[in-house]
């Protein structure tokens, strides 16, 4: 039996090796064993589930000539080292997001997306027709690594309120754990933007530790209880209309696979990418009706002077991230171009066709 | 060489198929030619790239195991028998969309899509996680017959109108070139609805023959140089939320390829969905300018008094499809309980989320 690109690491993680090289039959000469980590644990709904059927995928449609196999959140590496095992080979291939990778490059906000930036239509678009994968192969490019696109959450939920937000004065020292550029945004207009790791959202709101959290939208939200410690749902999230999600290769060990299992990979992200999206839109529905008629969540949004403001700050946050560096300068000014028309043709398509649709049903 | 399930056809087809056969390389005995068909030109931008996408995908992940040939309308079998090639045999899998196919059971509208109906989003989120293909795997199982689907168009264009529509008087006795239950709709308000290839729109607006037509989105319409022949665009389409395509492969022959090939054949398709929706996003995106800017254009919505009429008879049309027969009821039963869900859903999300974009950029 041949393992390749396993490598020494924690304790945890060489024994979850060991179980697994225990479970694998005999695998032939020609056959390629492939290490998948990701920065969140294995069956989280949503992520976790669709990281596995990417794993899943590559070796059905090999027939096991490349068999992938997952480790979540710390079973081999820590999840903010994901990037850097697959970089340095210590891992093949990850499922991730590139803004958790923001501080190898700032354009890294880009891929993911920002405030008011590209929804789940959107951004592939952009990524496959509109001239973004070549910029996002550029940026991995230099840490020797290759992306593919692999899906999106939707637009995801502001967040968890314990009392209502009406007016700019109300965000003025607001404890609220709150991710990326968004944190930066509200902390700009007053708030005390705090980060917690998914783990502590929960006992921090109970607590009171934080007045507000936002984690991802109504399905996640819901199996996460997070009704239970806040009586406000603000939707929808201004700071994540439709964050993308990666599968990202170590570059060299893509390009040494035969033609075949590269397409192979390619189009397992991609396919995944196509559920993925259905995946949480499906569950995000479902589970909207739940909060509500179960659980009596009081639905709001931010007034449209607040949301101004957001938009204003946002738009201020971006230009400084994008004057940072030459390749992030030139992925703004890509993204931006993209981004206006997008608004322009959402506003006469579909922000109106489901405006309508709510009238008449 | 080994050619499965070729078959006597057409002079234009054997022809056709005698270059495939002179063109192609020494084939091994366990390699597999299948013949795909489509109602669409091969290389129409959208439908027919898409469809050799789909080809091309198989072949290339099973390195020429699988091999697909695409044939375009009219190539190997007139556009409207693809499905009867498909379920005789005589071709192994087209490339089409469901609704062209309700001569065979009218629940097929609603995996297409329907009036005010699912978008690109909730389509197949109600297809791959809301029994949704469970559902299509009934109605198409009774032919023999197995689908995947295959990506959409997103939201589609309301129109190319001569004069402006402001009341409902102006759909009285309106000549309108208009696809699927639309057309039954408008009839029903009034207008004198025209069936017509897409070969003979440019010339009916031109002569007069019609006063509005229907086609695609401004990609296509751009192509097709609709402005041309009229000053007013309607956007959106209130009968196209967001068509659904398909790949759909005859039964017998796809239980007939080992594991792996199945599985290649699905997520190819699926593959292909991700980023059929992605292609005309994006080129959507990109010509609505140069339709207003370049060729002046005026944009136009129907009046909230045209919607509320569209949108009652509309479902009043669906009701009485759904009469037909106990599956297409179920169909339709299954398709409305999620569509009012979603309705809810992006009430508070993305038609929320694309509001307040607009507002800020």
């Amino acid at each position: 039996m041949r393992r390749r690109h396993f490598m020494s690491t924690t304790a945890g993680a060489a024994s979850a090796i060991t179980a697994s090289t225990l479970a694998a039959p005999a695998i032939a000469q020609d056959r390629i064993e492939w290490t998948m980590v990701a920065p969140w644990p294995k069956n989280t709904p949503g992520v976790g589930v669709n990281a596995q059927r990417v794993a899943d995928r590559i070796t059905e449609m090999s027939d096991g000539r490349l068999t992938v196999t997952l480790y979540g959140a710390g079973e081999l590496v820590p999840p903010f080292e994901s990037f850097d095992a697959v970089q340095s080979g210590n891992a093949d291939i990850m499922h991730a997001t590139p803004y958790y990778w923001v501080g190898k490059s700032r354009a890294l906000n880009f891929f993911t997306g920002v405030p008011f930036g590209l929804n789940a239509m959107e951004l592939p678009a952009w990524l496959y027709f509109g001239g973004g994968q070549e910029l996002w192969d550029e940026v991995y490019g230099e840490f020797g690594v290759k992306p593919f696109y692999a899906g999106s959450s939707g637009v995801q939920a502001g967040g968890w309120f314990r009392k209502e937000i009406n007016t700019l004065d109300d965000l003025q020292g607001l404890k609220i754990r709150i991710a990326g550029l968004g944190g930066e945004v509200l902390r700009r207009l007053g708030a005390a933007v705090v980060q917690l790791p998914p783990g502590e959202i929960f006992a921090a709101m109970q607590s009171g530790a934080v007045d507000a959290a936002e984690w991802v939208g109504p399905w996640n939200d819901l199996a996460f209880g997070l009704y239970r410690v806040a009586e406000y749902y603000y939707l929808p999230a201004f700071h994540e209309p439709g964050p993308g999600l990666e599968v990202t290769v170590n570059k060299e060990k893509f390009e040494a696979l035969p033609g075949d299992l590269q397409k192979i990979v390619q189009y397992a992200a991609s396919s995944v990418a196509n559920e993925t999206l259905a995946d949480f839109t499906y569950h995000n529905i479902v589970s909207l009706d739940p909060l509500v008629q179960e659980h009596n969540v009081q639905l709001r949004e931010f007034s449209d002077e607040i949301v101004h403001e957001l938009g204003r700050v946002s738009f201020e946050v971006m230009e400084e991230e994008a004057a940072g560096d030459d390749l992030t300068s030139r992925v703004h000014a890509a993204y931006m171009d993209f981004l206006r028309q997008s608004s322009n043709y959402s506003a006469r398509m579909d922000q109106v066709s489901l405006r309508q649709r709510s009238m008449v049903l």
